[in-house]
Formats: structure tokens, C-alpha cells, sequence
């Protein structure tokens, strides 16, 4: 099942994307579930496809994406997590994830604008895989972990590299407004049962910039969730987003910053094809 | 006006401290205002002051005290913001404030304990003051940060080191339950006109172990808020954790970790006396 968030006449809503049309699910549910996170919270997938016959259908192109969890409750992001990143950006191996945070107010939907902030030309891509938690937990054992995923979809976690290096810490590069691109929509764990034989591809302006198997992640789905549930409790809703093969922008000679203009895909089979031009700030 | 989010009987509410008592605002505002984040937010402190006549007075005695804002929706903690804290950790000096964040559901309140969590010993103290935003603000002029500001308290950004040295990024031993102590209340910026004049204590069993004028941040409040609010938009509730002087335990020979049964307080007069004990992990 493919579940999108969506904007419907400036309305919020979330329905199953099936086809070009959108089975409007918030319209018969939205008092018990307001958003994606609600039913997911409540476990509800079963409600939601028992909603479905009652549910008007929207055709896609009468529809805004909504970045999928819009209001998450912890984003985190993997650093390096492909070793032809992590040989491109000459970080050290380390034998733990490298985690660092995306708040929710940074996102926005497939087909939305990508901002390249007043304040930077250096702005990136990073084609990733995005998880996103169904069932809270804490301690989760590796064995367990796959059981707590509500879904997959694709991330761009666009970057703003000089204020990402401004420091060792990673935060400003990575929170502003219109960078994290979160969609189109959620896939169902049941149409994916090993997350580890996808791939993704990035495209700029049509140009494959970045293309890997998610088996090559150094740290593969299931020990990132047992690794981050060690520290922190993980809650319905809350997104990882696993880490973003080699060949950034950043890193190229010469370096090939995303422009106004430009347009990004993120390209994973089996869950879905994320599209965003790029703006200047207003 | 020094403002405490409690819990009174297992029931939170917020209020007035004066004394030794508290003035349970909550018992006449919740239904407008269900926390401290609420208050500030609607810009409500007259409001408060009005309900104080008709409002309960409980000993302290009688309650617990919660994190000040225990909902915060960003919590940014800042690296390396004094000279002796930097120089003792050999962190390369930076142009630009250090940022790393911190998830609200990591804080407790004064009395409370931190938690020495099962997976290490490496647990440190980081006595720092806190700033609450009260206004909300993107892109903030440091002419203009402090009136963004709804009030100070203390922080203990206690640190899991080893988490935190796992990999380039902080965001692991800095999440930990139990470790971001913040109390015991917001002091309002009328009592505190300029927070460079305070002092940061801290003391690890009555010993002094840290203890620095706020004067010698490397970047003073205002020129925080300017920063930040630059990458990411602040709202009311958000905090900013602002750094801490030198003298941790993890840069000490030996190294001076904390262990259960300690006491650690982090005094800064003007603002409050926040003291907790440390417990390992049940």
C-alpha cells in the first residue's frame, strides 16, 4: 500500500495512492486520525483499507504532495553510511553510525521547492532511503527491528554545505526551510520485505549524479534502528533517513551546486520517484 | 518572576515561585494555557499574574518539579562557547557557534536524577545556562534577540562521552533519558537585564568543578539567536542550551565520571539553584 500525505484544495488530508488518483482516506477518517502519523500511531492500517470504498478519489493532478510525516517527531539522518561517500568526503571508518538531526519545520512534499537560502550558493543533494518507525521501542535487538518499520520512502536531504562545515556539527547545513525533500509517498512494509535489495539514483536535470544498491549501506536498516534505540526512544512517526551514496555535489571537480532552475529526482524502484525543482528564496 | 512547571500530586501544572511556596497557576489556567509552553507562547504573563489571588499556594515541599519546558520543540545546545572549555577539549577555533541538538523527551527537573544509562560509565556533567525563546523569529537581528527571549534558567547538559565520541556528530550521548536537567524554573528577562553579568557554577558533591562568568562566551546570546534563527525559524518554548565553562570531567587526570549517589548542582545566582542526584539506569 502506498499512503500519501497531500494537500487537496489547501486542505490537509492523506489517502492510498493507487494509480494517478488518491483515495481520499483523511475525508472519512480525519476525526479519528487527523494525519499519517495519527494512523500510524494507532496502528490502523485495517481502518484505512476498510475506509477505502467510502472514500471520494482524487485525481493526483488535483493534488499538492505533503512531505510524507510532516510532523515528525525526530528525523534523524545517517552520515557516510556508503563507503564511496564516506571515501569521497575523507571522513575516518567508524565503527558506529554517525547521526546528526532534521527538524520536521525543514520538509516539504514531493513536487514542492527545493530553497536554495539567500545566505549560501552551496547548495546539494543527497539521494537517500527514508524509514519511518511504526511501532515505538527502546533497546530494539536487530532481530526485531524490521517489525517496528511503518513504511519506506525517498529523502532528499538537501544541503547547505558551507553552513553544514561551519563546525564539526552538522545542524545548520541541514535545517533550513525547503531542504528536506520527503515523498512521494509512504510504501508498506509488505510490498517491501528486505529493504537492503533496493537501490537509489539520483538525477540532476536528468544526469544519473548518484546510483548504489541499499546493500552497500555500512550500516545496514536494522542495526541503525537497534544503534539509535540504544540512546533515545523511538515514537510512531519518527523518520531515518539512512545515508546518501557517493557522489554529491560537493565533491566533485569542480563542484556541482544545485541551482535555481535545476531539477532533482530521487529514484527508488519499488517505492517511488521523488521530484523537486529548485528555487531561490523569495 | 521566577515560573515552575510541576507536578503536584502526579497532576502537571505550572506556576508562580515565590519563596517557599509555589503560586499553582495551572489550577486556574490550565483549561486556556495547559503548560508553560502555552503561556509563553500566547504572551500570556499578565494573565498569570491576574490568576495569582485566586490561585492555590503548595509548599515546594508538597511538589516535584518538572523540566521547565518539558514540550520543547527544538532544543539547540552550543559546543565549545567558553575559551577553557574549548582549549581543554582541543576543538579547533570556529567562526561560527557549534550547534548540536538535544530531544525534549532527554530532560527531567530539578531533584530528579540523572541516569547513568546501562551501556556506559562515561557520564559527565555540563553545568550551562539556558535561554527559553518567547517570541517567535526567523533570520533575528542580534540587536534584537533579547526581546525574542521569554526567560533563563540552569541546564545540565550531562553528557554520555563515549556515546558522544562514537563518530564526528554529537546527537548520541546527548540523547540519553535522564541527562538534560533544566530547572528549576524560568527566571523573565525584567530580574535579568543583560544575561552576560551572571556566573555559571557547577559543583559535584559539594566541590566546585566548574565555574565561569557568562561574560566570556565565545558567542554571547544575541549573537546565538541571530545565528540560528538565521538556518532554522524559533518558536516560543524553543531553547538554546548556551555551553559550558571548562573544567568536564571527561578532560580532567584521571578523569572524573560521575557515578550513582552523586549530587551535581548547577548554581548561577540570579536564576536558581538546579541540583540533582545520579541514579544508574533501573
Amino acid at each position: 500500500m502506498k499512503l500519501g500525505s497531500v494537500r487537496i484544495g489547501g486542505l490537509a488530508s492523506y489517502g492510498i495512492v493507487e494509480g494517478e488518483f488518491l483515495i481520499d482516506i483523511g475525508a472519512v477518517l480525519q476525526e479519528r486520525f487527523p494525519d499519517l502519523k495519527a494512523v500510524i500511531a494507532a496502528d490502523a492500517m485495517e481502518a484505512v483499507k476498510l475506509a477505502a470504498p467510502q472514500a471520494p478519489r482524487i485525481p493526483l493532478q488535483d493534488l499538492t504532495f505533503a512531505p510524507v510525516i510532516g510532523n515528525a517527531g525526530k528525523i534523524f539522518c545517517v552520515g557516510h553510511n556508503y563507503e564511496s561517500h564516506r571515501q569521497e568526503t575523507g571522513r575516518a571508518k567508524t565503527s558506529y553510525p554517525s547521526i546528526f538531526v532534521r527538524f520536521a519545520d525543514s520538509q516539504m512534499g514531493h513536487g514542492e521547492p527545493i530553497i536554495m537560502p539567500k545566505v549560501s550558493t552551496m547548495l546539494d543533494y543527497e539521494g537517500e532511503l527514508a524509514v519511518v518507525i511504526g511501532k515505538a521501542g527502546k533497546n530494539i535487538a536487530q532481530a526485531d527491528a524490521l517489525q517496528h518499520v511503518a513504511g519506506y520512502s525517498c529523502y532528499n536531504d538537501a544541503s547547505v554545505r558551507d553552513w553544514q562545515w561551519h563546525t564539526t556539527q552538522f545542524t545548520p547545513g541541514k535545517n533550513f526551510a525547503g531542504t528536506g525533500a520527503f515523498g512521494p509517498w509512504l510504501v508498506t512494509p509488505d510490498e517491501i520485505p528486505d529493504p537492503a535489495t533496493l537501490s537509489v539514483t539520483t538525477r540532476l536535470n536528468g544526469t544519473v549524479v548518484q546510483s548504489q544498491p541499499t546493500a552497500d549501506m555500512i550500516f545496514p536498516i536494522p542495526q541503525l534502528i537497534a544503534y539509535i534505540s540504544t540512546f533515545t526512544h523511538l515514537a510512531p512517526g519518527d523518520v531515518i533517513v539512512t545515508g546518501t551514496p557517493g557522489g554529491v555535489g560537493a565533491k566533485r571537480q569542480p563542484p556541482l551546486w544545485l541551482k535555481p532552475g535545476d531539477t532533482v529526482e530521487v529514484d527508488i524502484p519499488g517505492i517511488g520517484l521523488l521530484i523537486n525543482p529548485v528555487h531561490a528564496e523569495a
